[in-house]
C-alpha cells in the first residue's frame, strides 16, 4: 500500500489509524509518510529517524507551522477504524491522525499558499518526552522548525484552544522502620505516616485563574500510591506519587516552591516537570488566526508540545478536530464533520490573501 | 551425606541448616531424616508428601506431640552455618532447625520415655496455610497427631511462650472515577478517599488484654498500599492492605466484627484468617510442663501452629531455642546454650517419672 494524498481528510484518517503506530513503533507509518511527500514538487522533505518535516520555500512574509505527531498510545482493541457516517471510532481516530490528515491533505495541494508552511510530523508524543521527535529535531536542526506562528493539530474539538497547562510530577515519600507485624510496636509505620499527606491532597482547593480571558483549572492529585514489604511486615517506606497540573501564569519554578510549601514537612522527590503555555491570544499571528477560524478559544488544560514552541518563542495554538476528553479511551472517535471542518478553515485561511501580514 | 543423629544438638542443628530447605523444597531435607529415623528401633515411622511422623507406642498413659516445621524463609546470603563459639549465624539457625535438632535428639535417644512420644517434622509452614504439612497431616491422618499436650519447638527464647495472637488479613478498598489528571474535576480520586483509612489506622490505640497473667498486645496495621492506574490518570481504586493481630480471647469472628465497625462506612474484603490460641496454662498438662521447665512463661505475639494444636483440642506451647525476634532476619542466629538448655530440660521432664500423671 501507498499512502493516497488525494483521497479525502476522512478516507486519509482512516487509513492512517489502520498503520497501527504505538510509539516508538512508528516506522511502517513513518515510510508510508515519507514516500507520499517525497513525491510533492512543492515540497523539500527531511526525515530524522521517524519523524518528517516538509517546508514550502516561497519567500513569504510569514511562516506557519502545522504540526501532529504520528504515534498512538497502545491498542485496546480498537482498531480496525470504523466509519458509522457521523464518525469515525478506533485508535488514533481523536489523538491525532485526523489532524495530521488535515495536515497531510493541505501539504499535498497547496502549492501556492499566502504563508510558507512548515509541516511537521513527528514520533513518540505520548510517552517520556526524552523521545519526543519534535524536541528532538528543535534540539538539533532548530532552524527546520523556525516559525511566526505554530498550529498543533491536537483534537480541540474544532476550536482553538490556547496556552496549555504545566504538569509536575513528584513523589512524597513517608519513612518508618520495619517489624513483624505480630510485635507492630517494635517498628513505625511508613504507610500510617502517610495519612497526612493523603490529608493535604483531599483538602486541597483548586486555583482557577482567568488568563487572556481563558479560566484555567488546576489539578493537585495522589495518581499512584505504594507501600509496603510483606503482609507480615511494618512497611517502612510509602510512596505517594502526585501530578500537580498548573495555570500557565505559573512556572515551573514558581509551581515546584508551591509544592514545596503545601508539603512542608515532608520528602519531596521530583520525577517529571515541563512548563505550561501562556495562551498568547495577544500575540498579532494569533489574534489574527483566531478571527478567521472564529469560534470562541477554550483554555487548554492538557500539556501538549504548544508549550515546546512557546519555548522556542513562537506563539502557538491547539486546533484541531476531536474531543480531547475521548483522547486515549477505548471508544475514542472524531466527528466526522469536525475533520472537513478543521480543514476547510485552515485551506481559506491559507489559500485567501486577508489573512495575511 | 546421612544425617547422624548421635551428633550433639548443636552439630545437628549446623548438619540441618546446611540442606537447604525454603518451603516447597524439602525433599532433601525430608529424605534425610527419614532415613535417620527408620533405622531406629523404637519409633515407627510414617511419610507424607515431606513430613514424617516418628512415634513410640509404649502403651503410657501420656501421649506428648513435640513438633516442629523443616521449611526455612529464602536464602538471603546466610547460609552455611557460621559458629562462632556462642552463636550459630545462619538460615534456619533460629527459625527453626536448633528446634528441630533437638527434637531428633530426643527421638533417636528417648527409647523408654516417662510419656508416649509423637515427633512431626512437616514442610511448609513458612507459607500459604494451605501447604502447610502439619494442617494435611491433622486433615488426612488426626490420629497421627493426637496427644494430651502438644509442645512446638519454634524459637521462645528457652522459656515457655503461651498461646498466640490471630490474625486477619483484608483490603480495605475505596473507589472512585477516572478522569485525565489534567482534567481532574471531571473524576473521583480514589487515593484521596483512602485518607480517611490511613487516618483511623494512626489513630489506633492497641487493645493489650492480660490472660492467664500474660500480657497481650494487639496491633493492626497497613502492610501494604496500591493504587494508581497511570501517572496522568486520576485513579479508580486504592487497596490498603491490613492485617490485623488479635489477643486470643478473641475469636476470628469477633475479630472481623471490630473490623467491620473499625472501618465502618468502606468496603472490605477478608483475605486471610487465622484464629489465635489461648495461652491454656492452667490445663494441668501445661501447668506441669511449666513447673519442670521453669521460667516465667510470655505471651506468643507472632501466629504459630499452637493455634491448630488448640483446635484440634490440645493444650499446646511454644517452648525451643531462638530468639524469635531474630527469625526471618538476615543475621538469624540462635545461642548454643539454649539449644542444650531446651535439649535438657526436655531430656529431664521426659525421662523423670515425677511430670508424669
Amino acid at each position: 500500500m501507498t499512502l493516497d494524498l488525494s483521497l479525502d481528510a476522512v478516507a486519509l484518517t482512516e487509513a492512517l489509524c489502520n498503520i497501527e503506530s504505538v510509539s516508538h513503533d512508528e516506522k511502517p507509518i513513518a515510510d508510508e509518510i515519507e514516500a507520499a511527500l517525497r513525491v510533492i514538487q512543492h515540497l523539500s522533505v527531511t526525515r530524522h529517524e521517524n519523524s518528517l518535516v516538509a517546508r514550502t520555500d516561497l519567500g513569504r512574509d510569514e511562516r506557519v507551522v502545522i504540526a501532529g505527531h504520528i504515534d498512538t498510545v497502545p491498542l485496546n482493541d480498537n482498531l480496525p477504524v470504523r466509519n458509522d457516517g457521523k464518525l469515525l471510532h478506533g485508535l488514533g481516530t481523536c489523538d491525532m491522525k485526523a489532524g495530521v490528515a488535515v495536515a497531510l491533505r493541505l501539504a499535498a495541494s497547496l502549492s501556492d499558499p499566502n504563508r510558507d508552511l512548515t509541516f511537521v510530523f513527528y514520533e513518540c508524543e505520548e510517552i517520556d518526552s526524552v523521545h519526543n521527535g519534535l524536541r528532538k529535531i528543535a534540539e538539533t536542526a532548530p532552524e527546520l522548525v523556525g516559525a511566526d506562528f505554530a498550529i498543533l493539530m491536537e483534537p480541540s474539538d474544532g476550536v482553538v484552544e490556547a496556552g496549555c497547562q504545566g504538569t509536575l510530577r513528584f513523589d512524597v515519600i513517608t519513612r518508618g522502620e520495619r517489624a513483624h507485624s505480630a510485635r507492630s510496636w517494635k517498628g513505625s509505620n511508613a504507610i500510617h505516616a502517610a495519612s497526612g499527606v493523603l490529608h493535604r491532597l483531599a483538602s486541597y482547593d483548586a486555583r482557577t485563574p482567568v488568563i487572556d480571558g481563558l479560566e484555567y483549572h488546576e489539578g493537585l492529585n495522589a495518581v499512584m500510591v505504594a507501600g509496603g514489604v510483606a503482609t507480615n511486615v511494618i512497611p517502612d517506606e510509602c510512596r505517594v506519587t502526585v501530578n500537580y497540573r498548573f495555570a500557565p501564569d505559573r512556572s515551573e519554578t514558581e509551581a515546584l516552591v508551591f509544592i514545596q510549601e503545601f508539603f512542608d514537612g515532608y520528602e519531596i522527590e521530583l520525577t517529571d516537570t515541563a512548563s505550561g503555555a501562556l495562551p498568547g491570544l495577544s500575540v498579532p499571528a494569533a489574534a489574527a488566526f483566531v478571527a478567521v477560524v472564529g469560534g470562541d478559544p477554550n483554555p487548554k488544560f492538557g500539556w501538549t508540545d504548544v508549550a515546546q514552541f512557546t519555548q522556542l518563542g513562537i506563539p502557538a495554538v491547539n486546533f484541531g478536530p476531536g474531543d480531547p476528553m475521548f483522547a486515549h479511551k477505548q471508544d475514542e472517535h472524531v466527528p466526522i464533520a469536525q475533520i472537513t471542518g478543521c480543514e476547510e478553515k485552515l485551506r481559506g485561511w491559507l489559500s485567501g490573501t486577508g489573512g495575511a501580514r
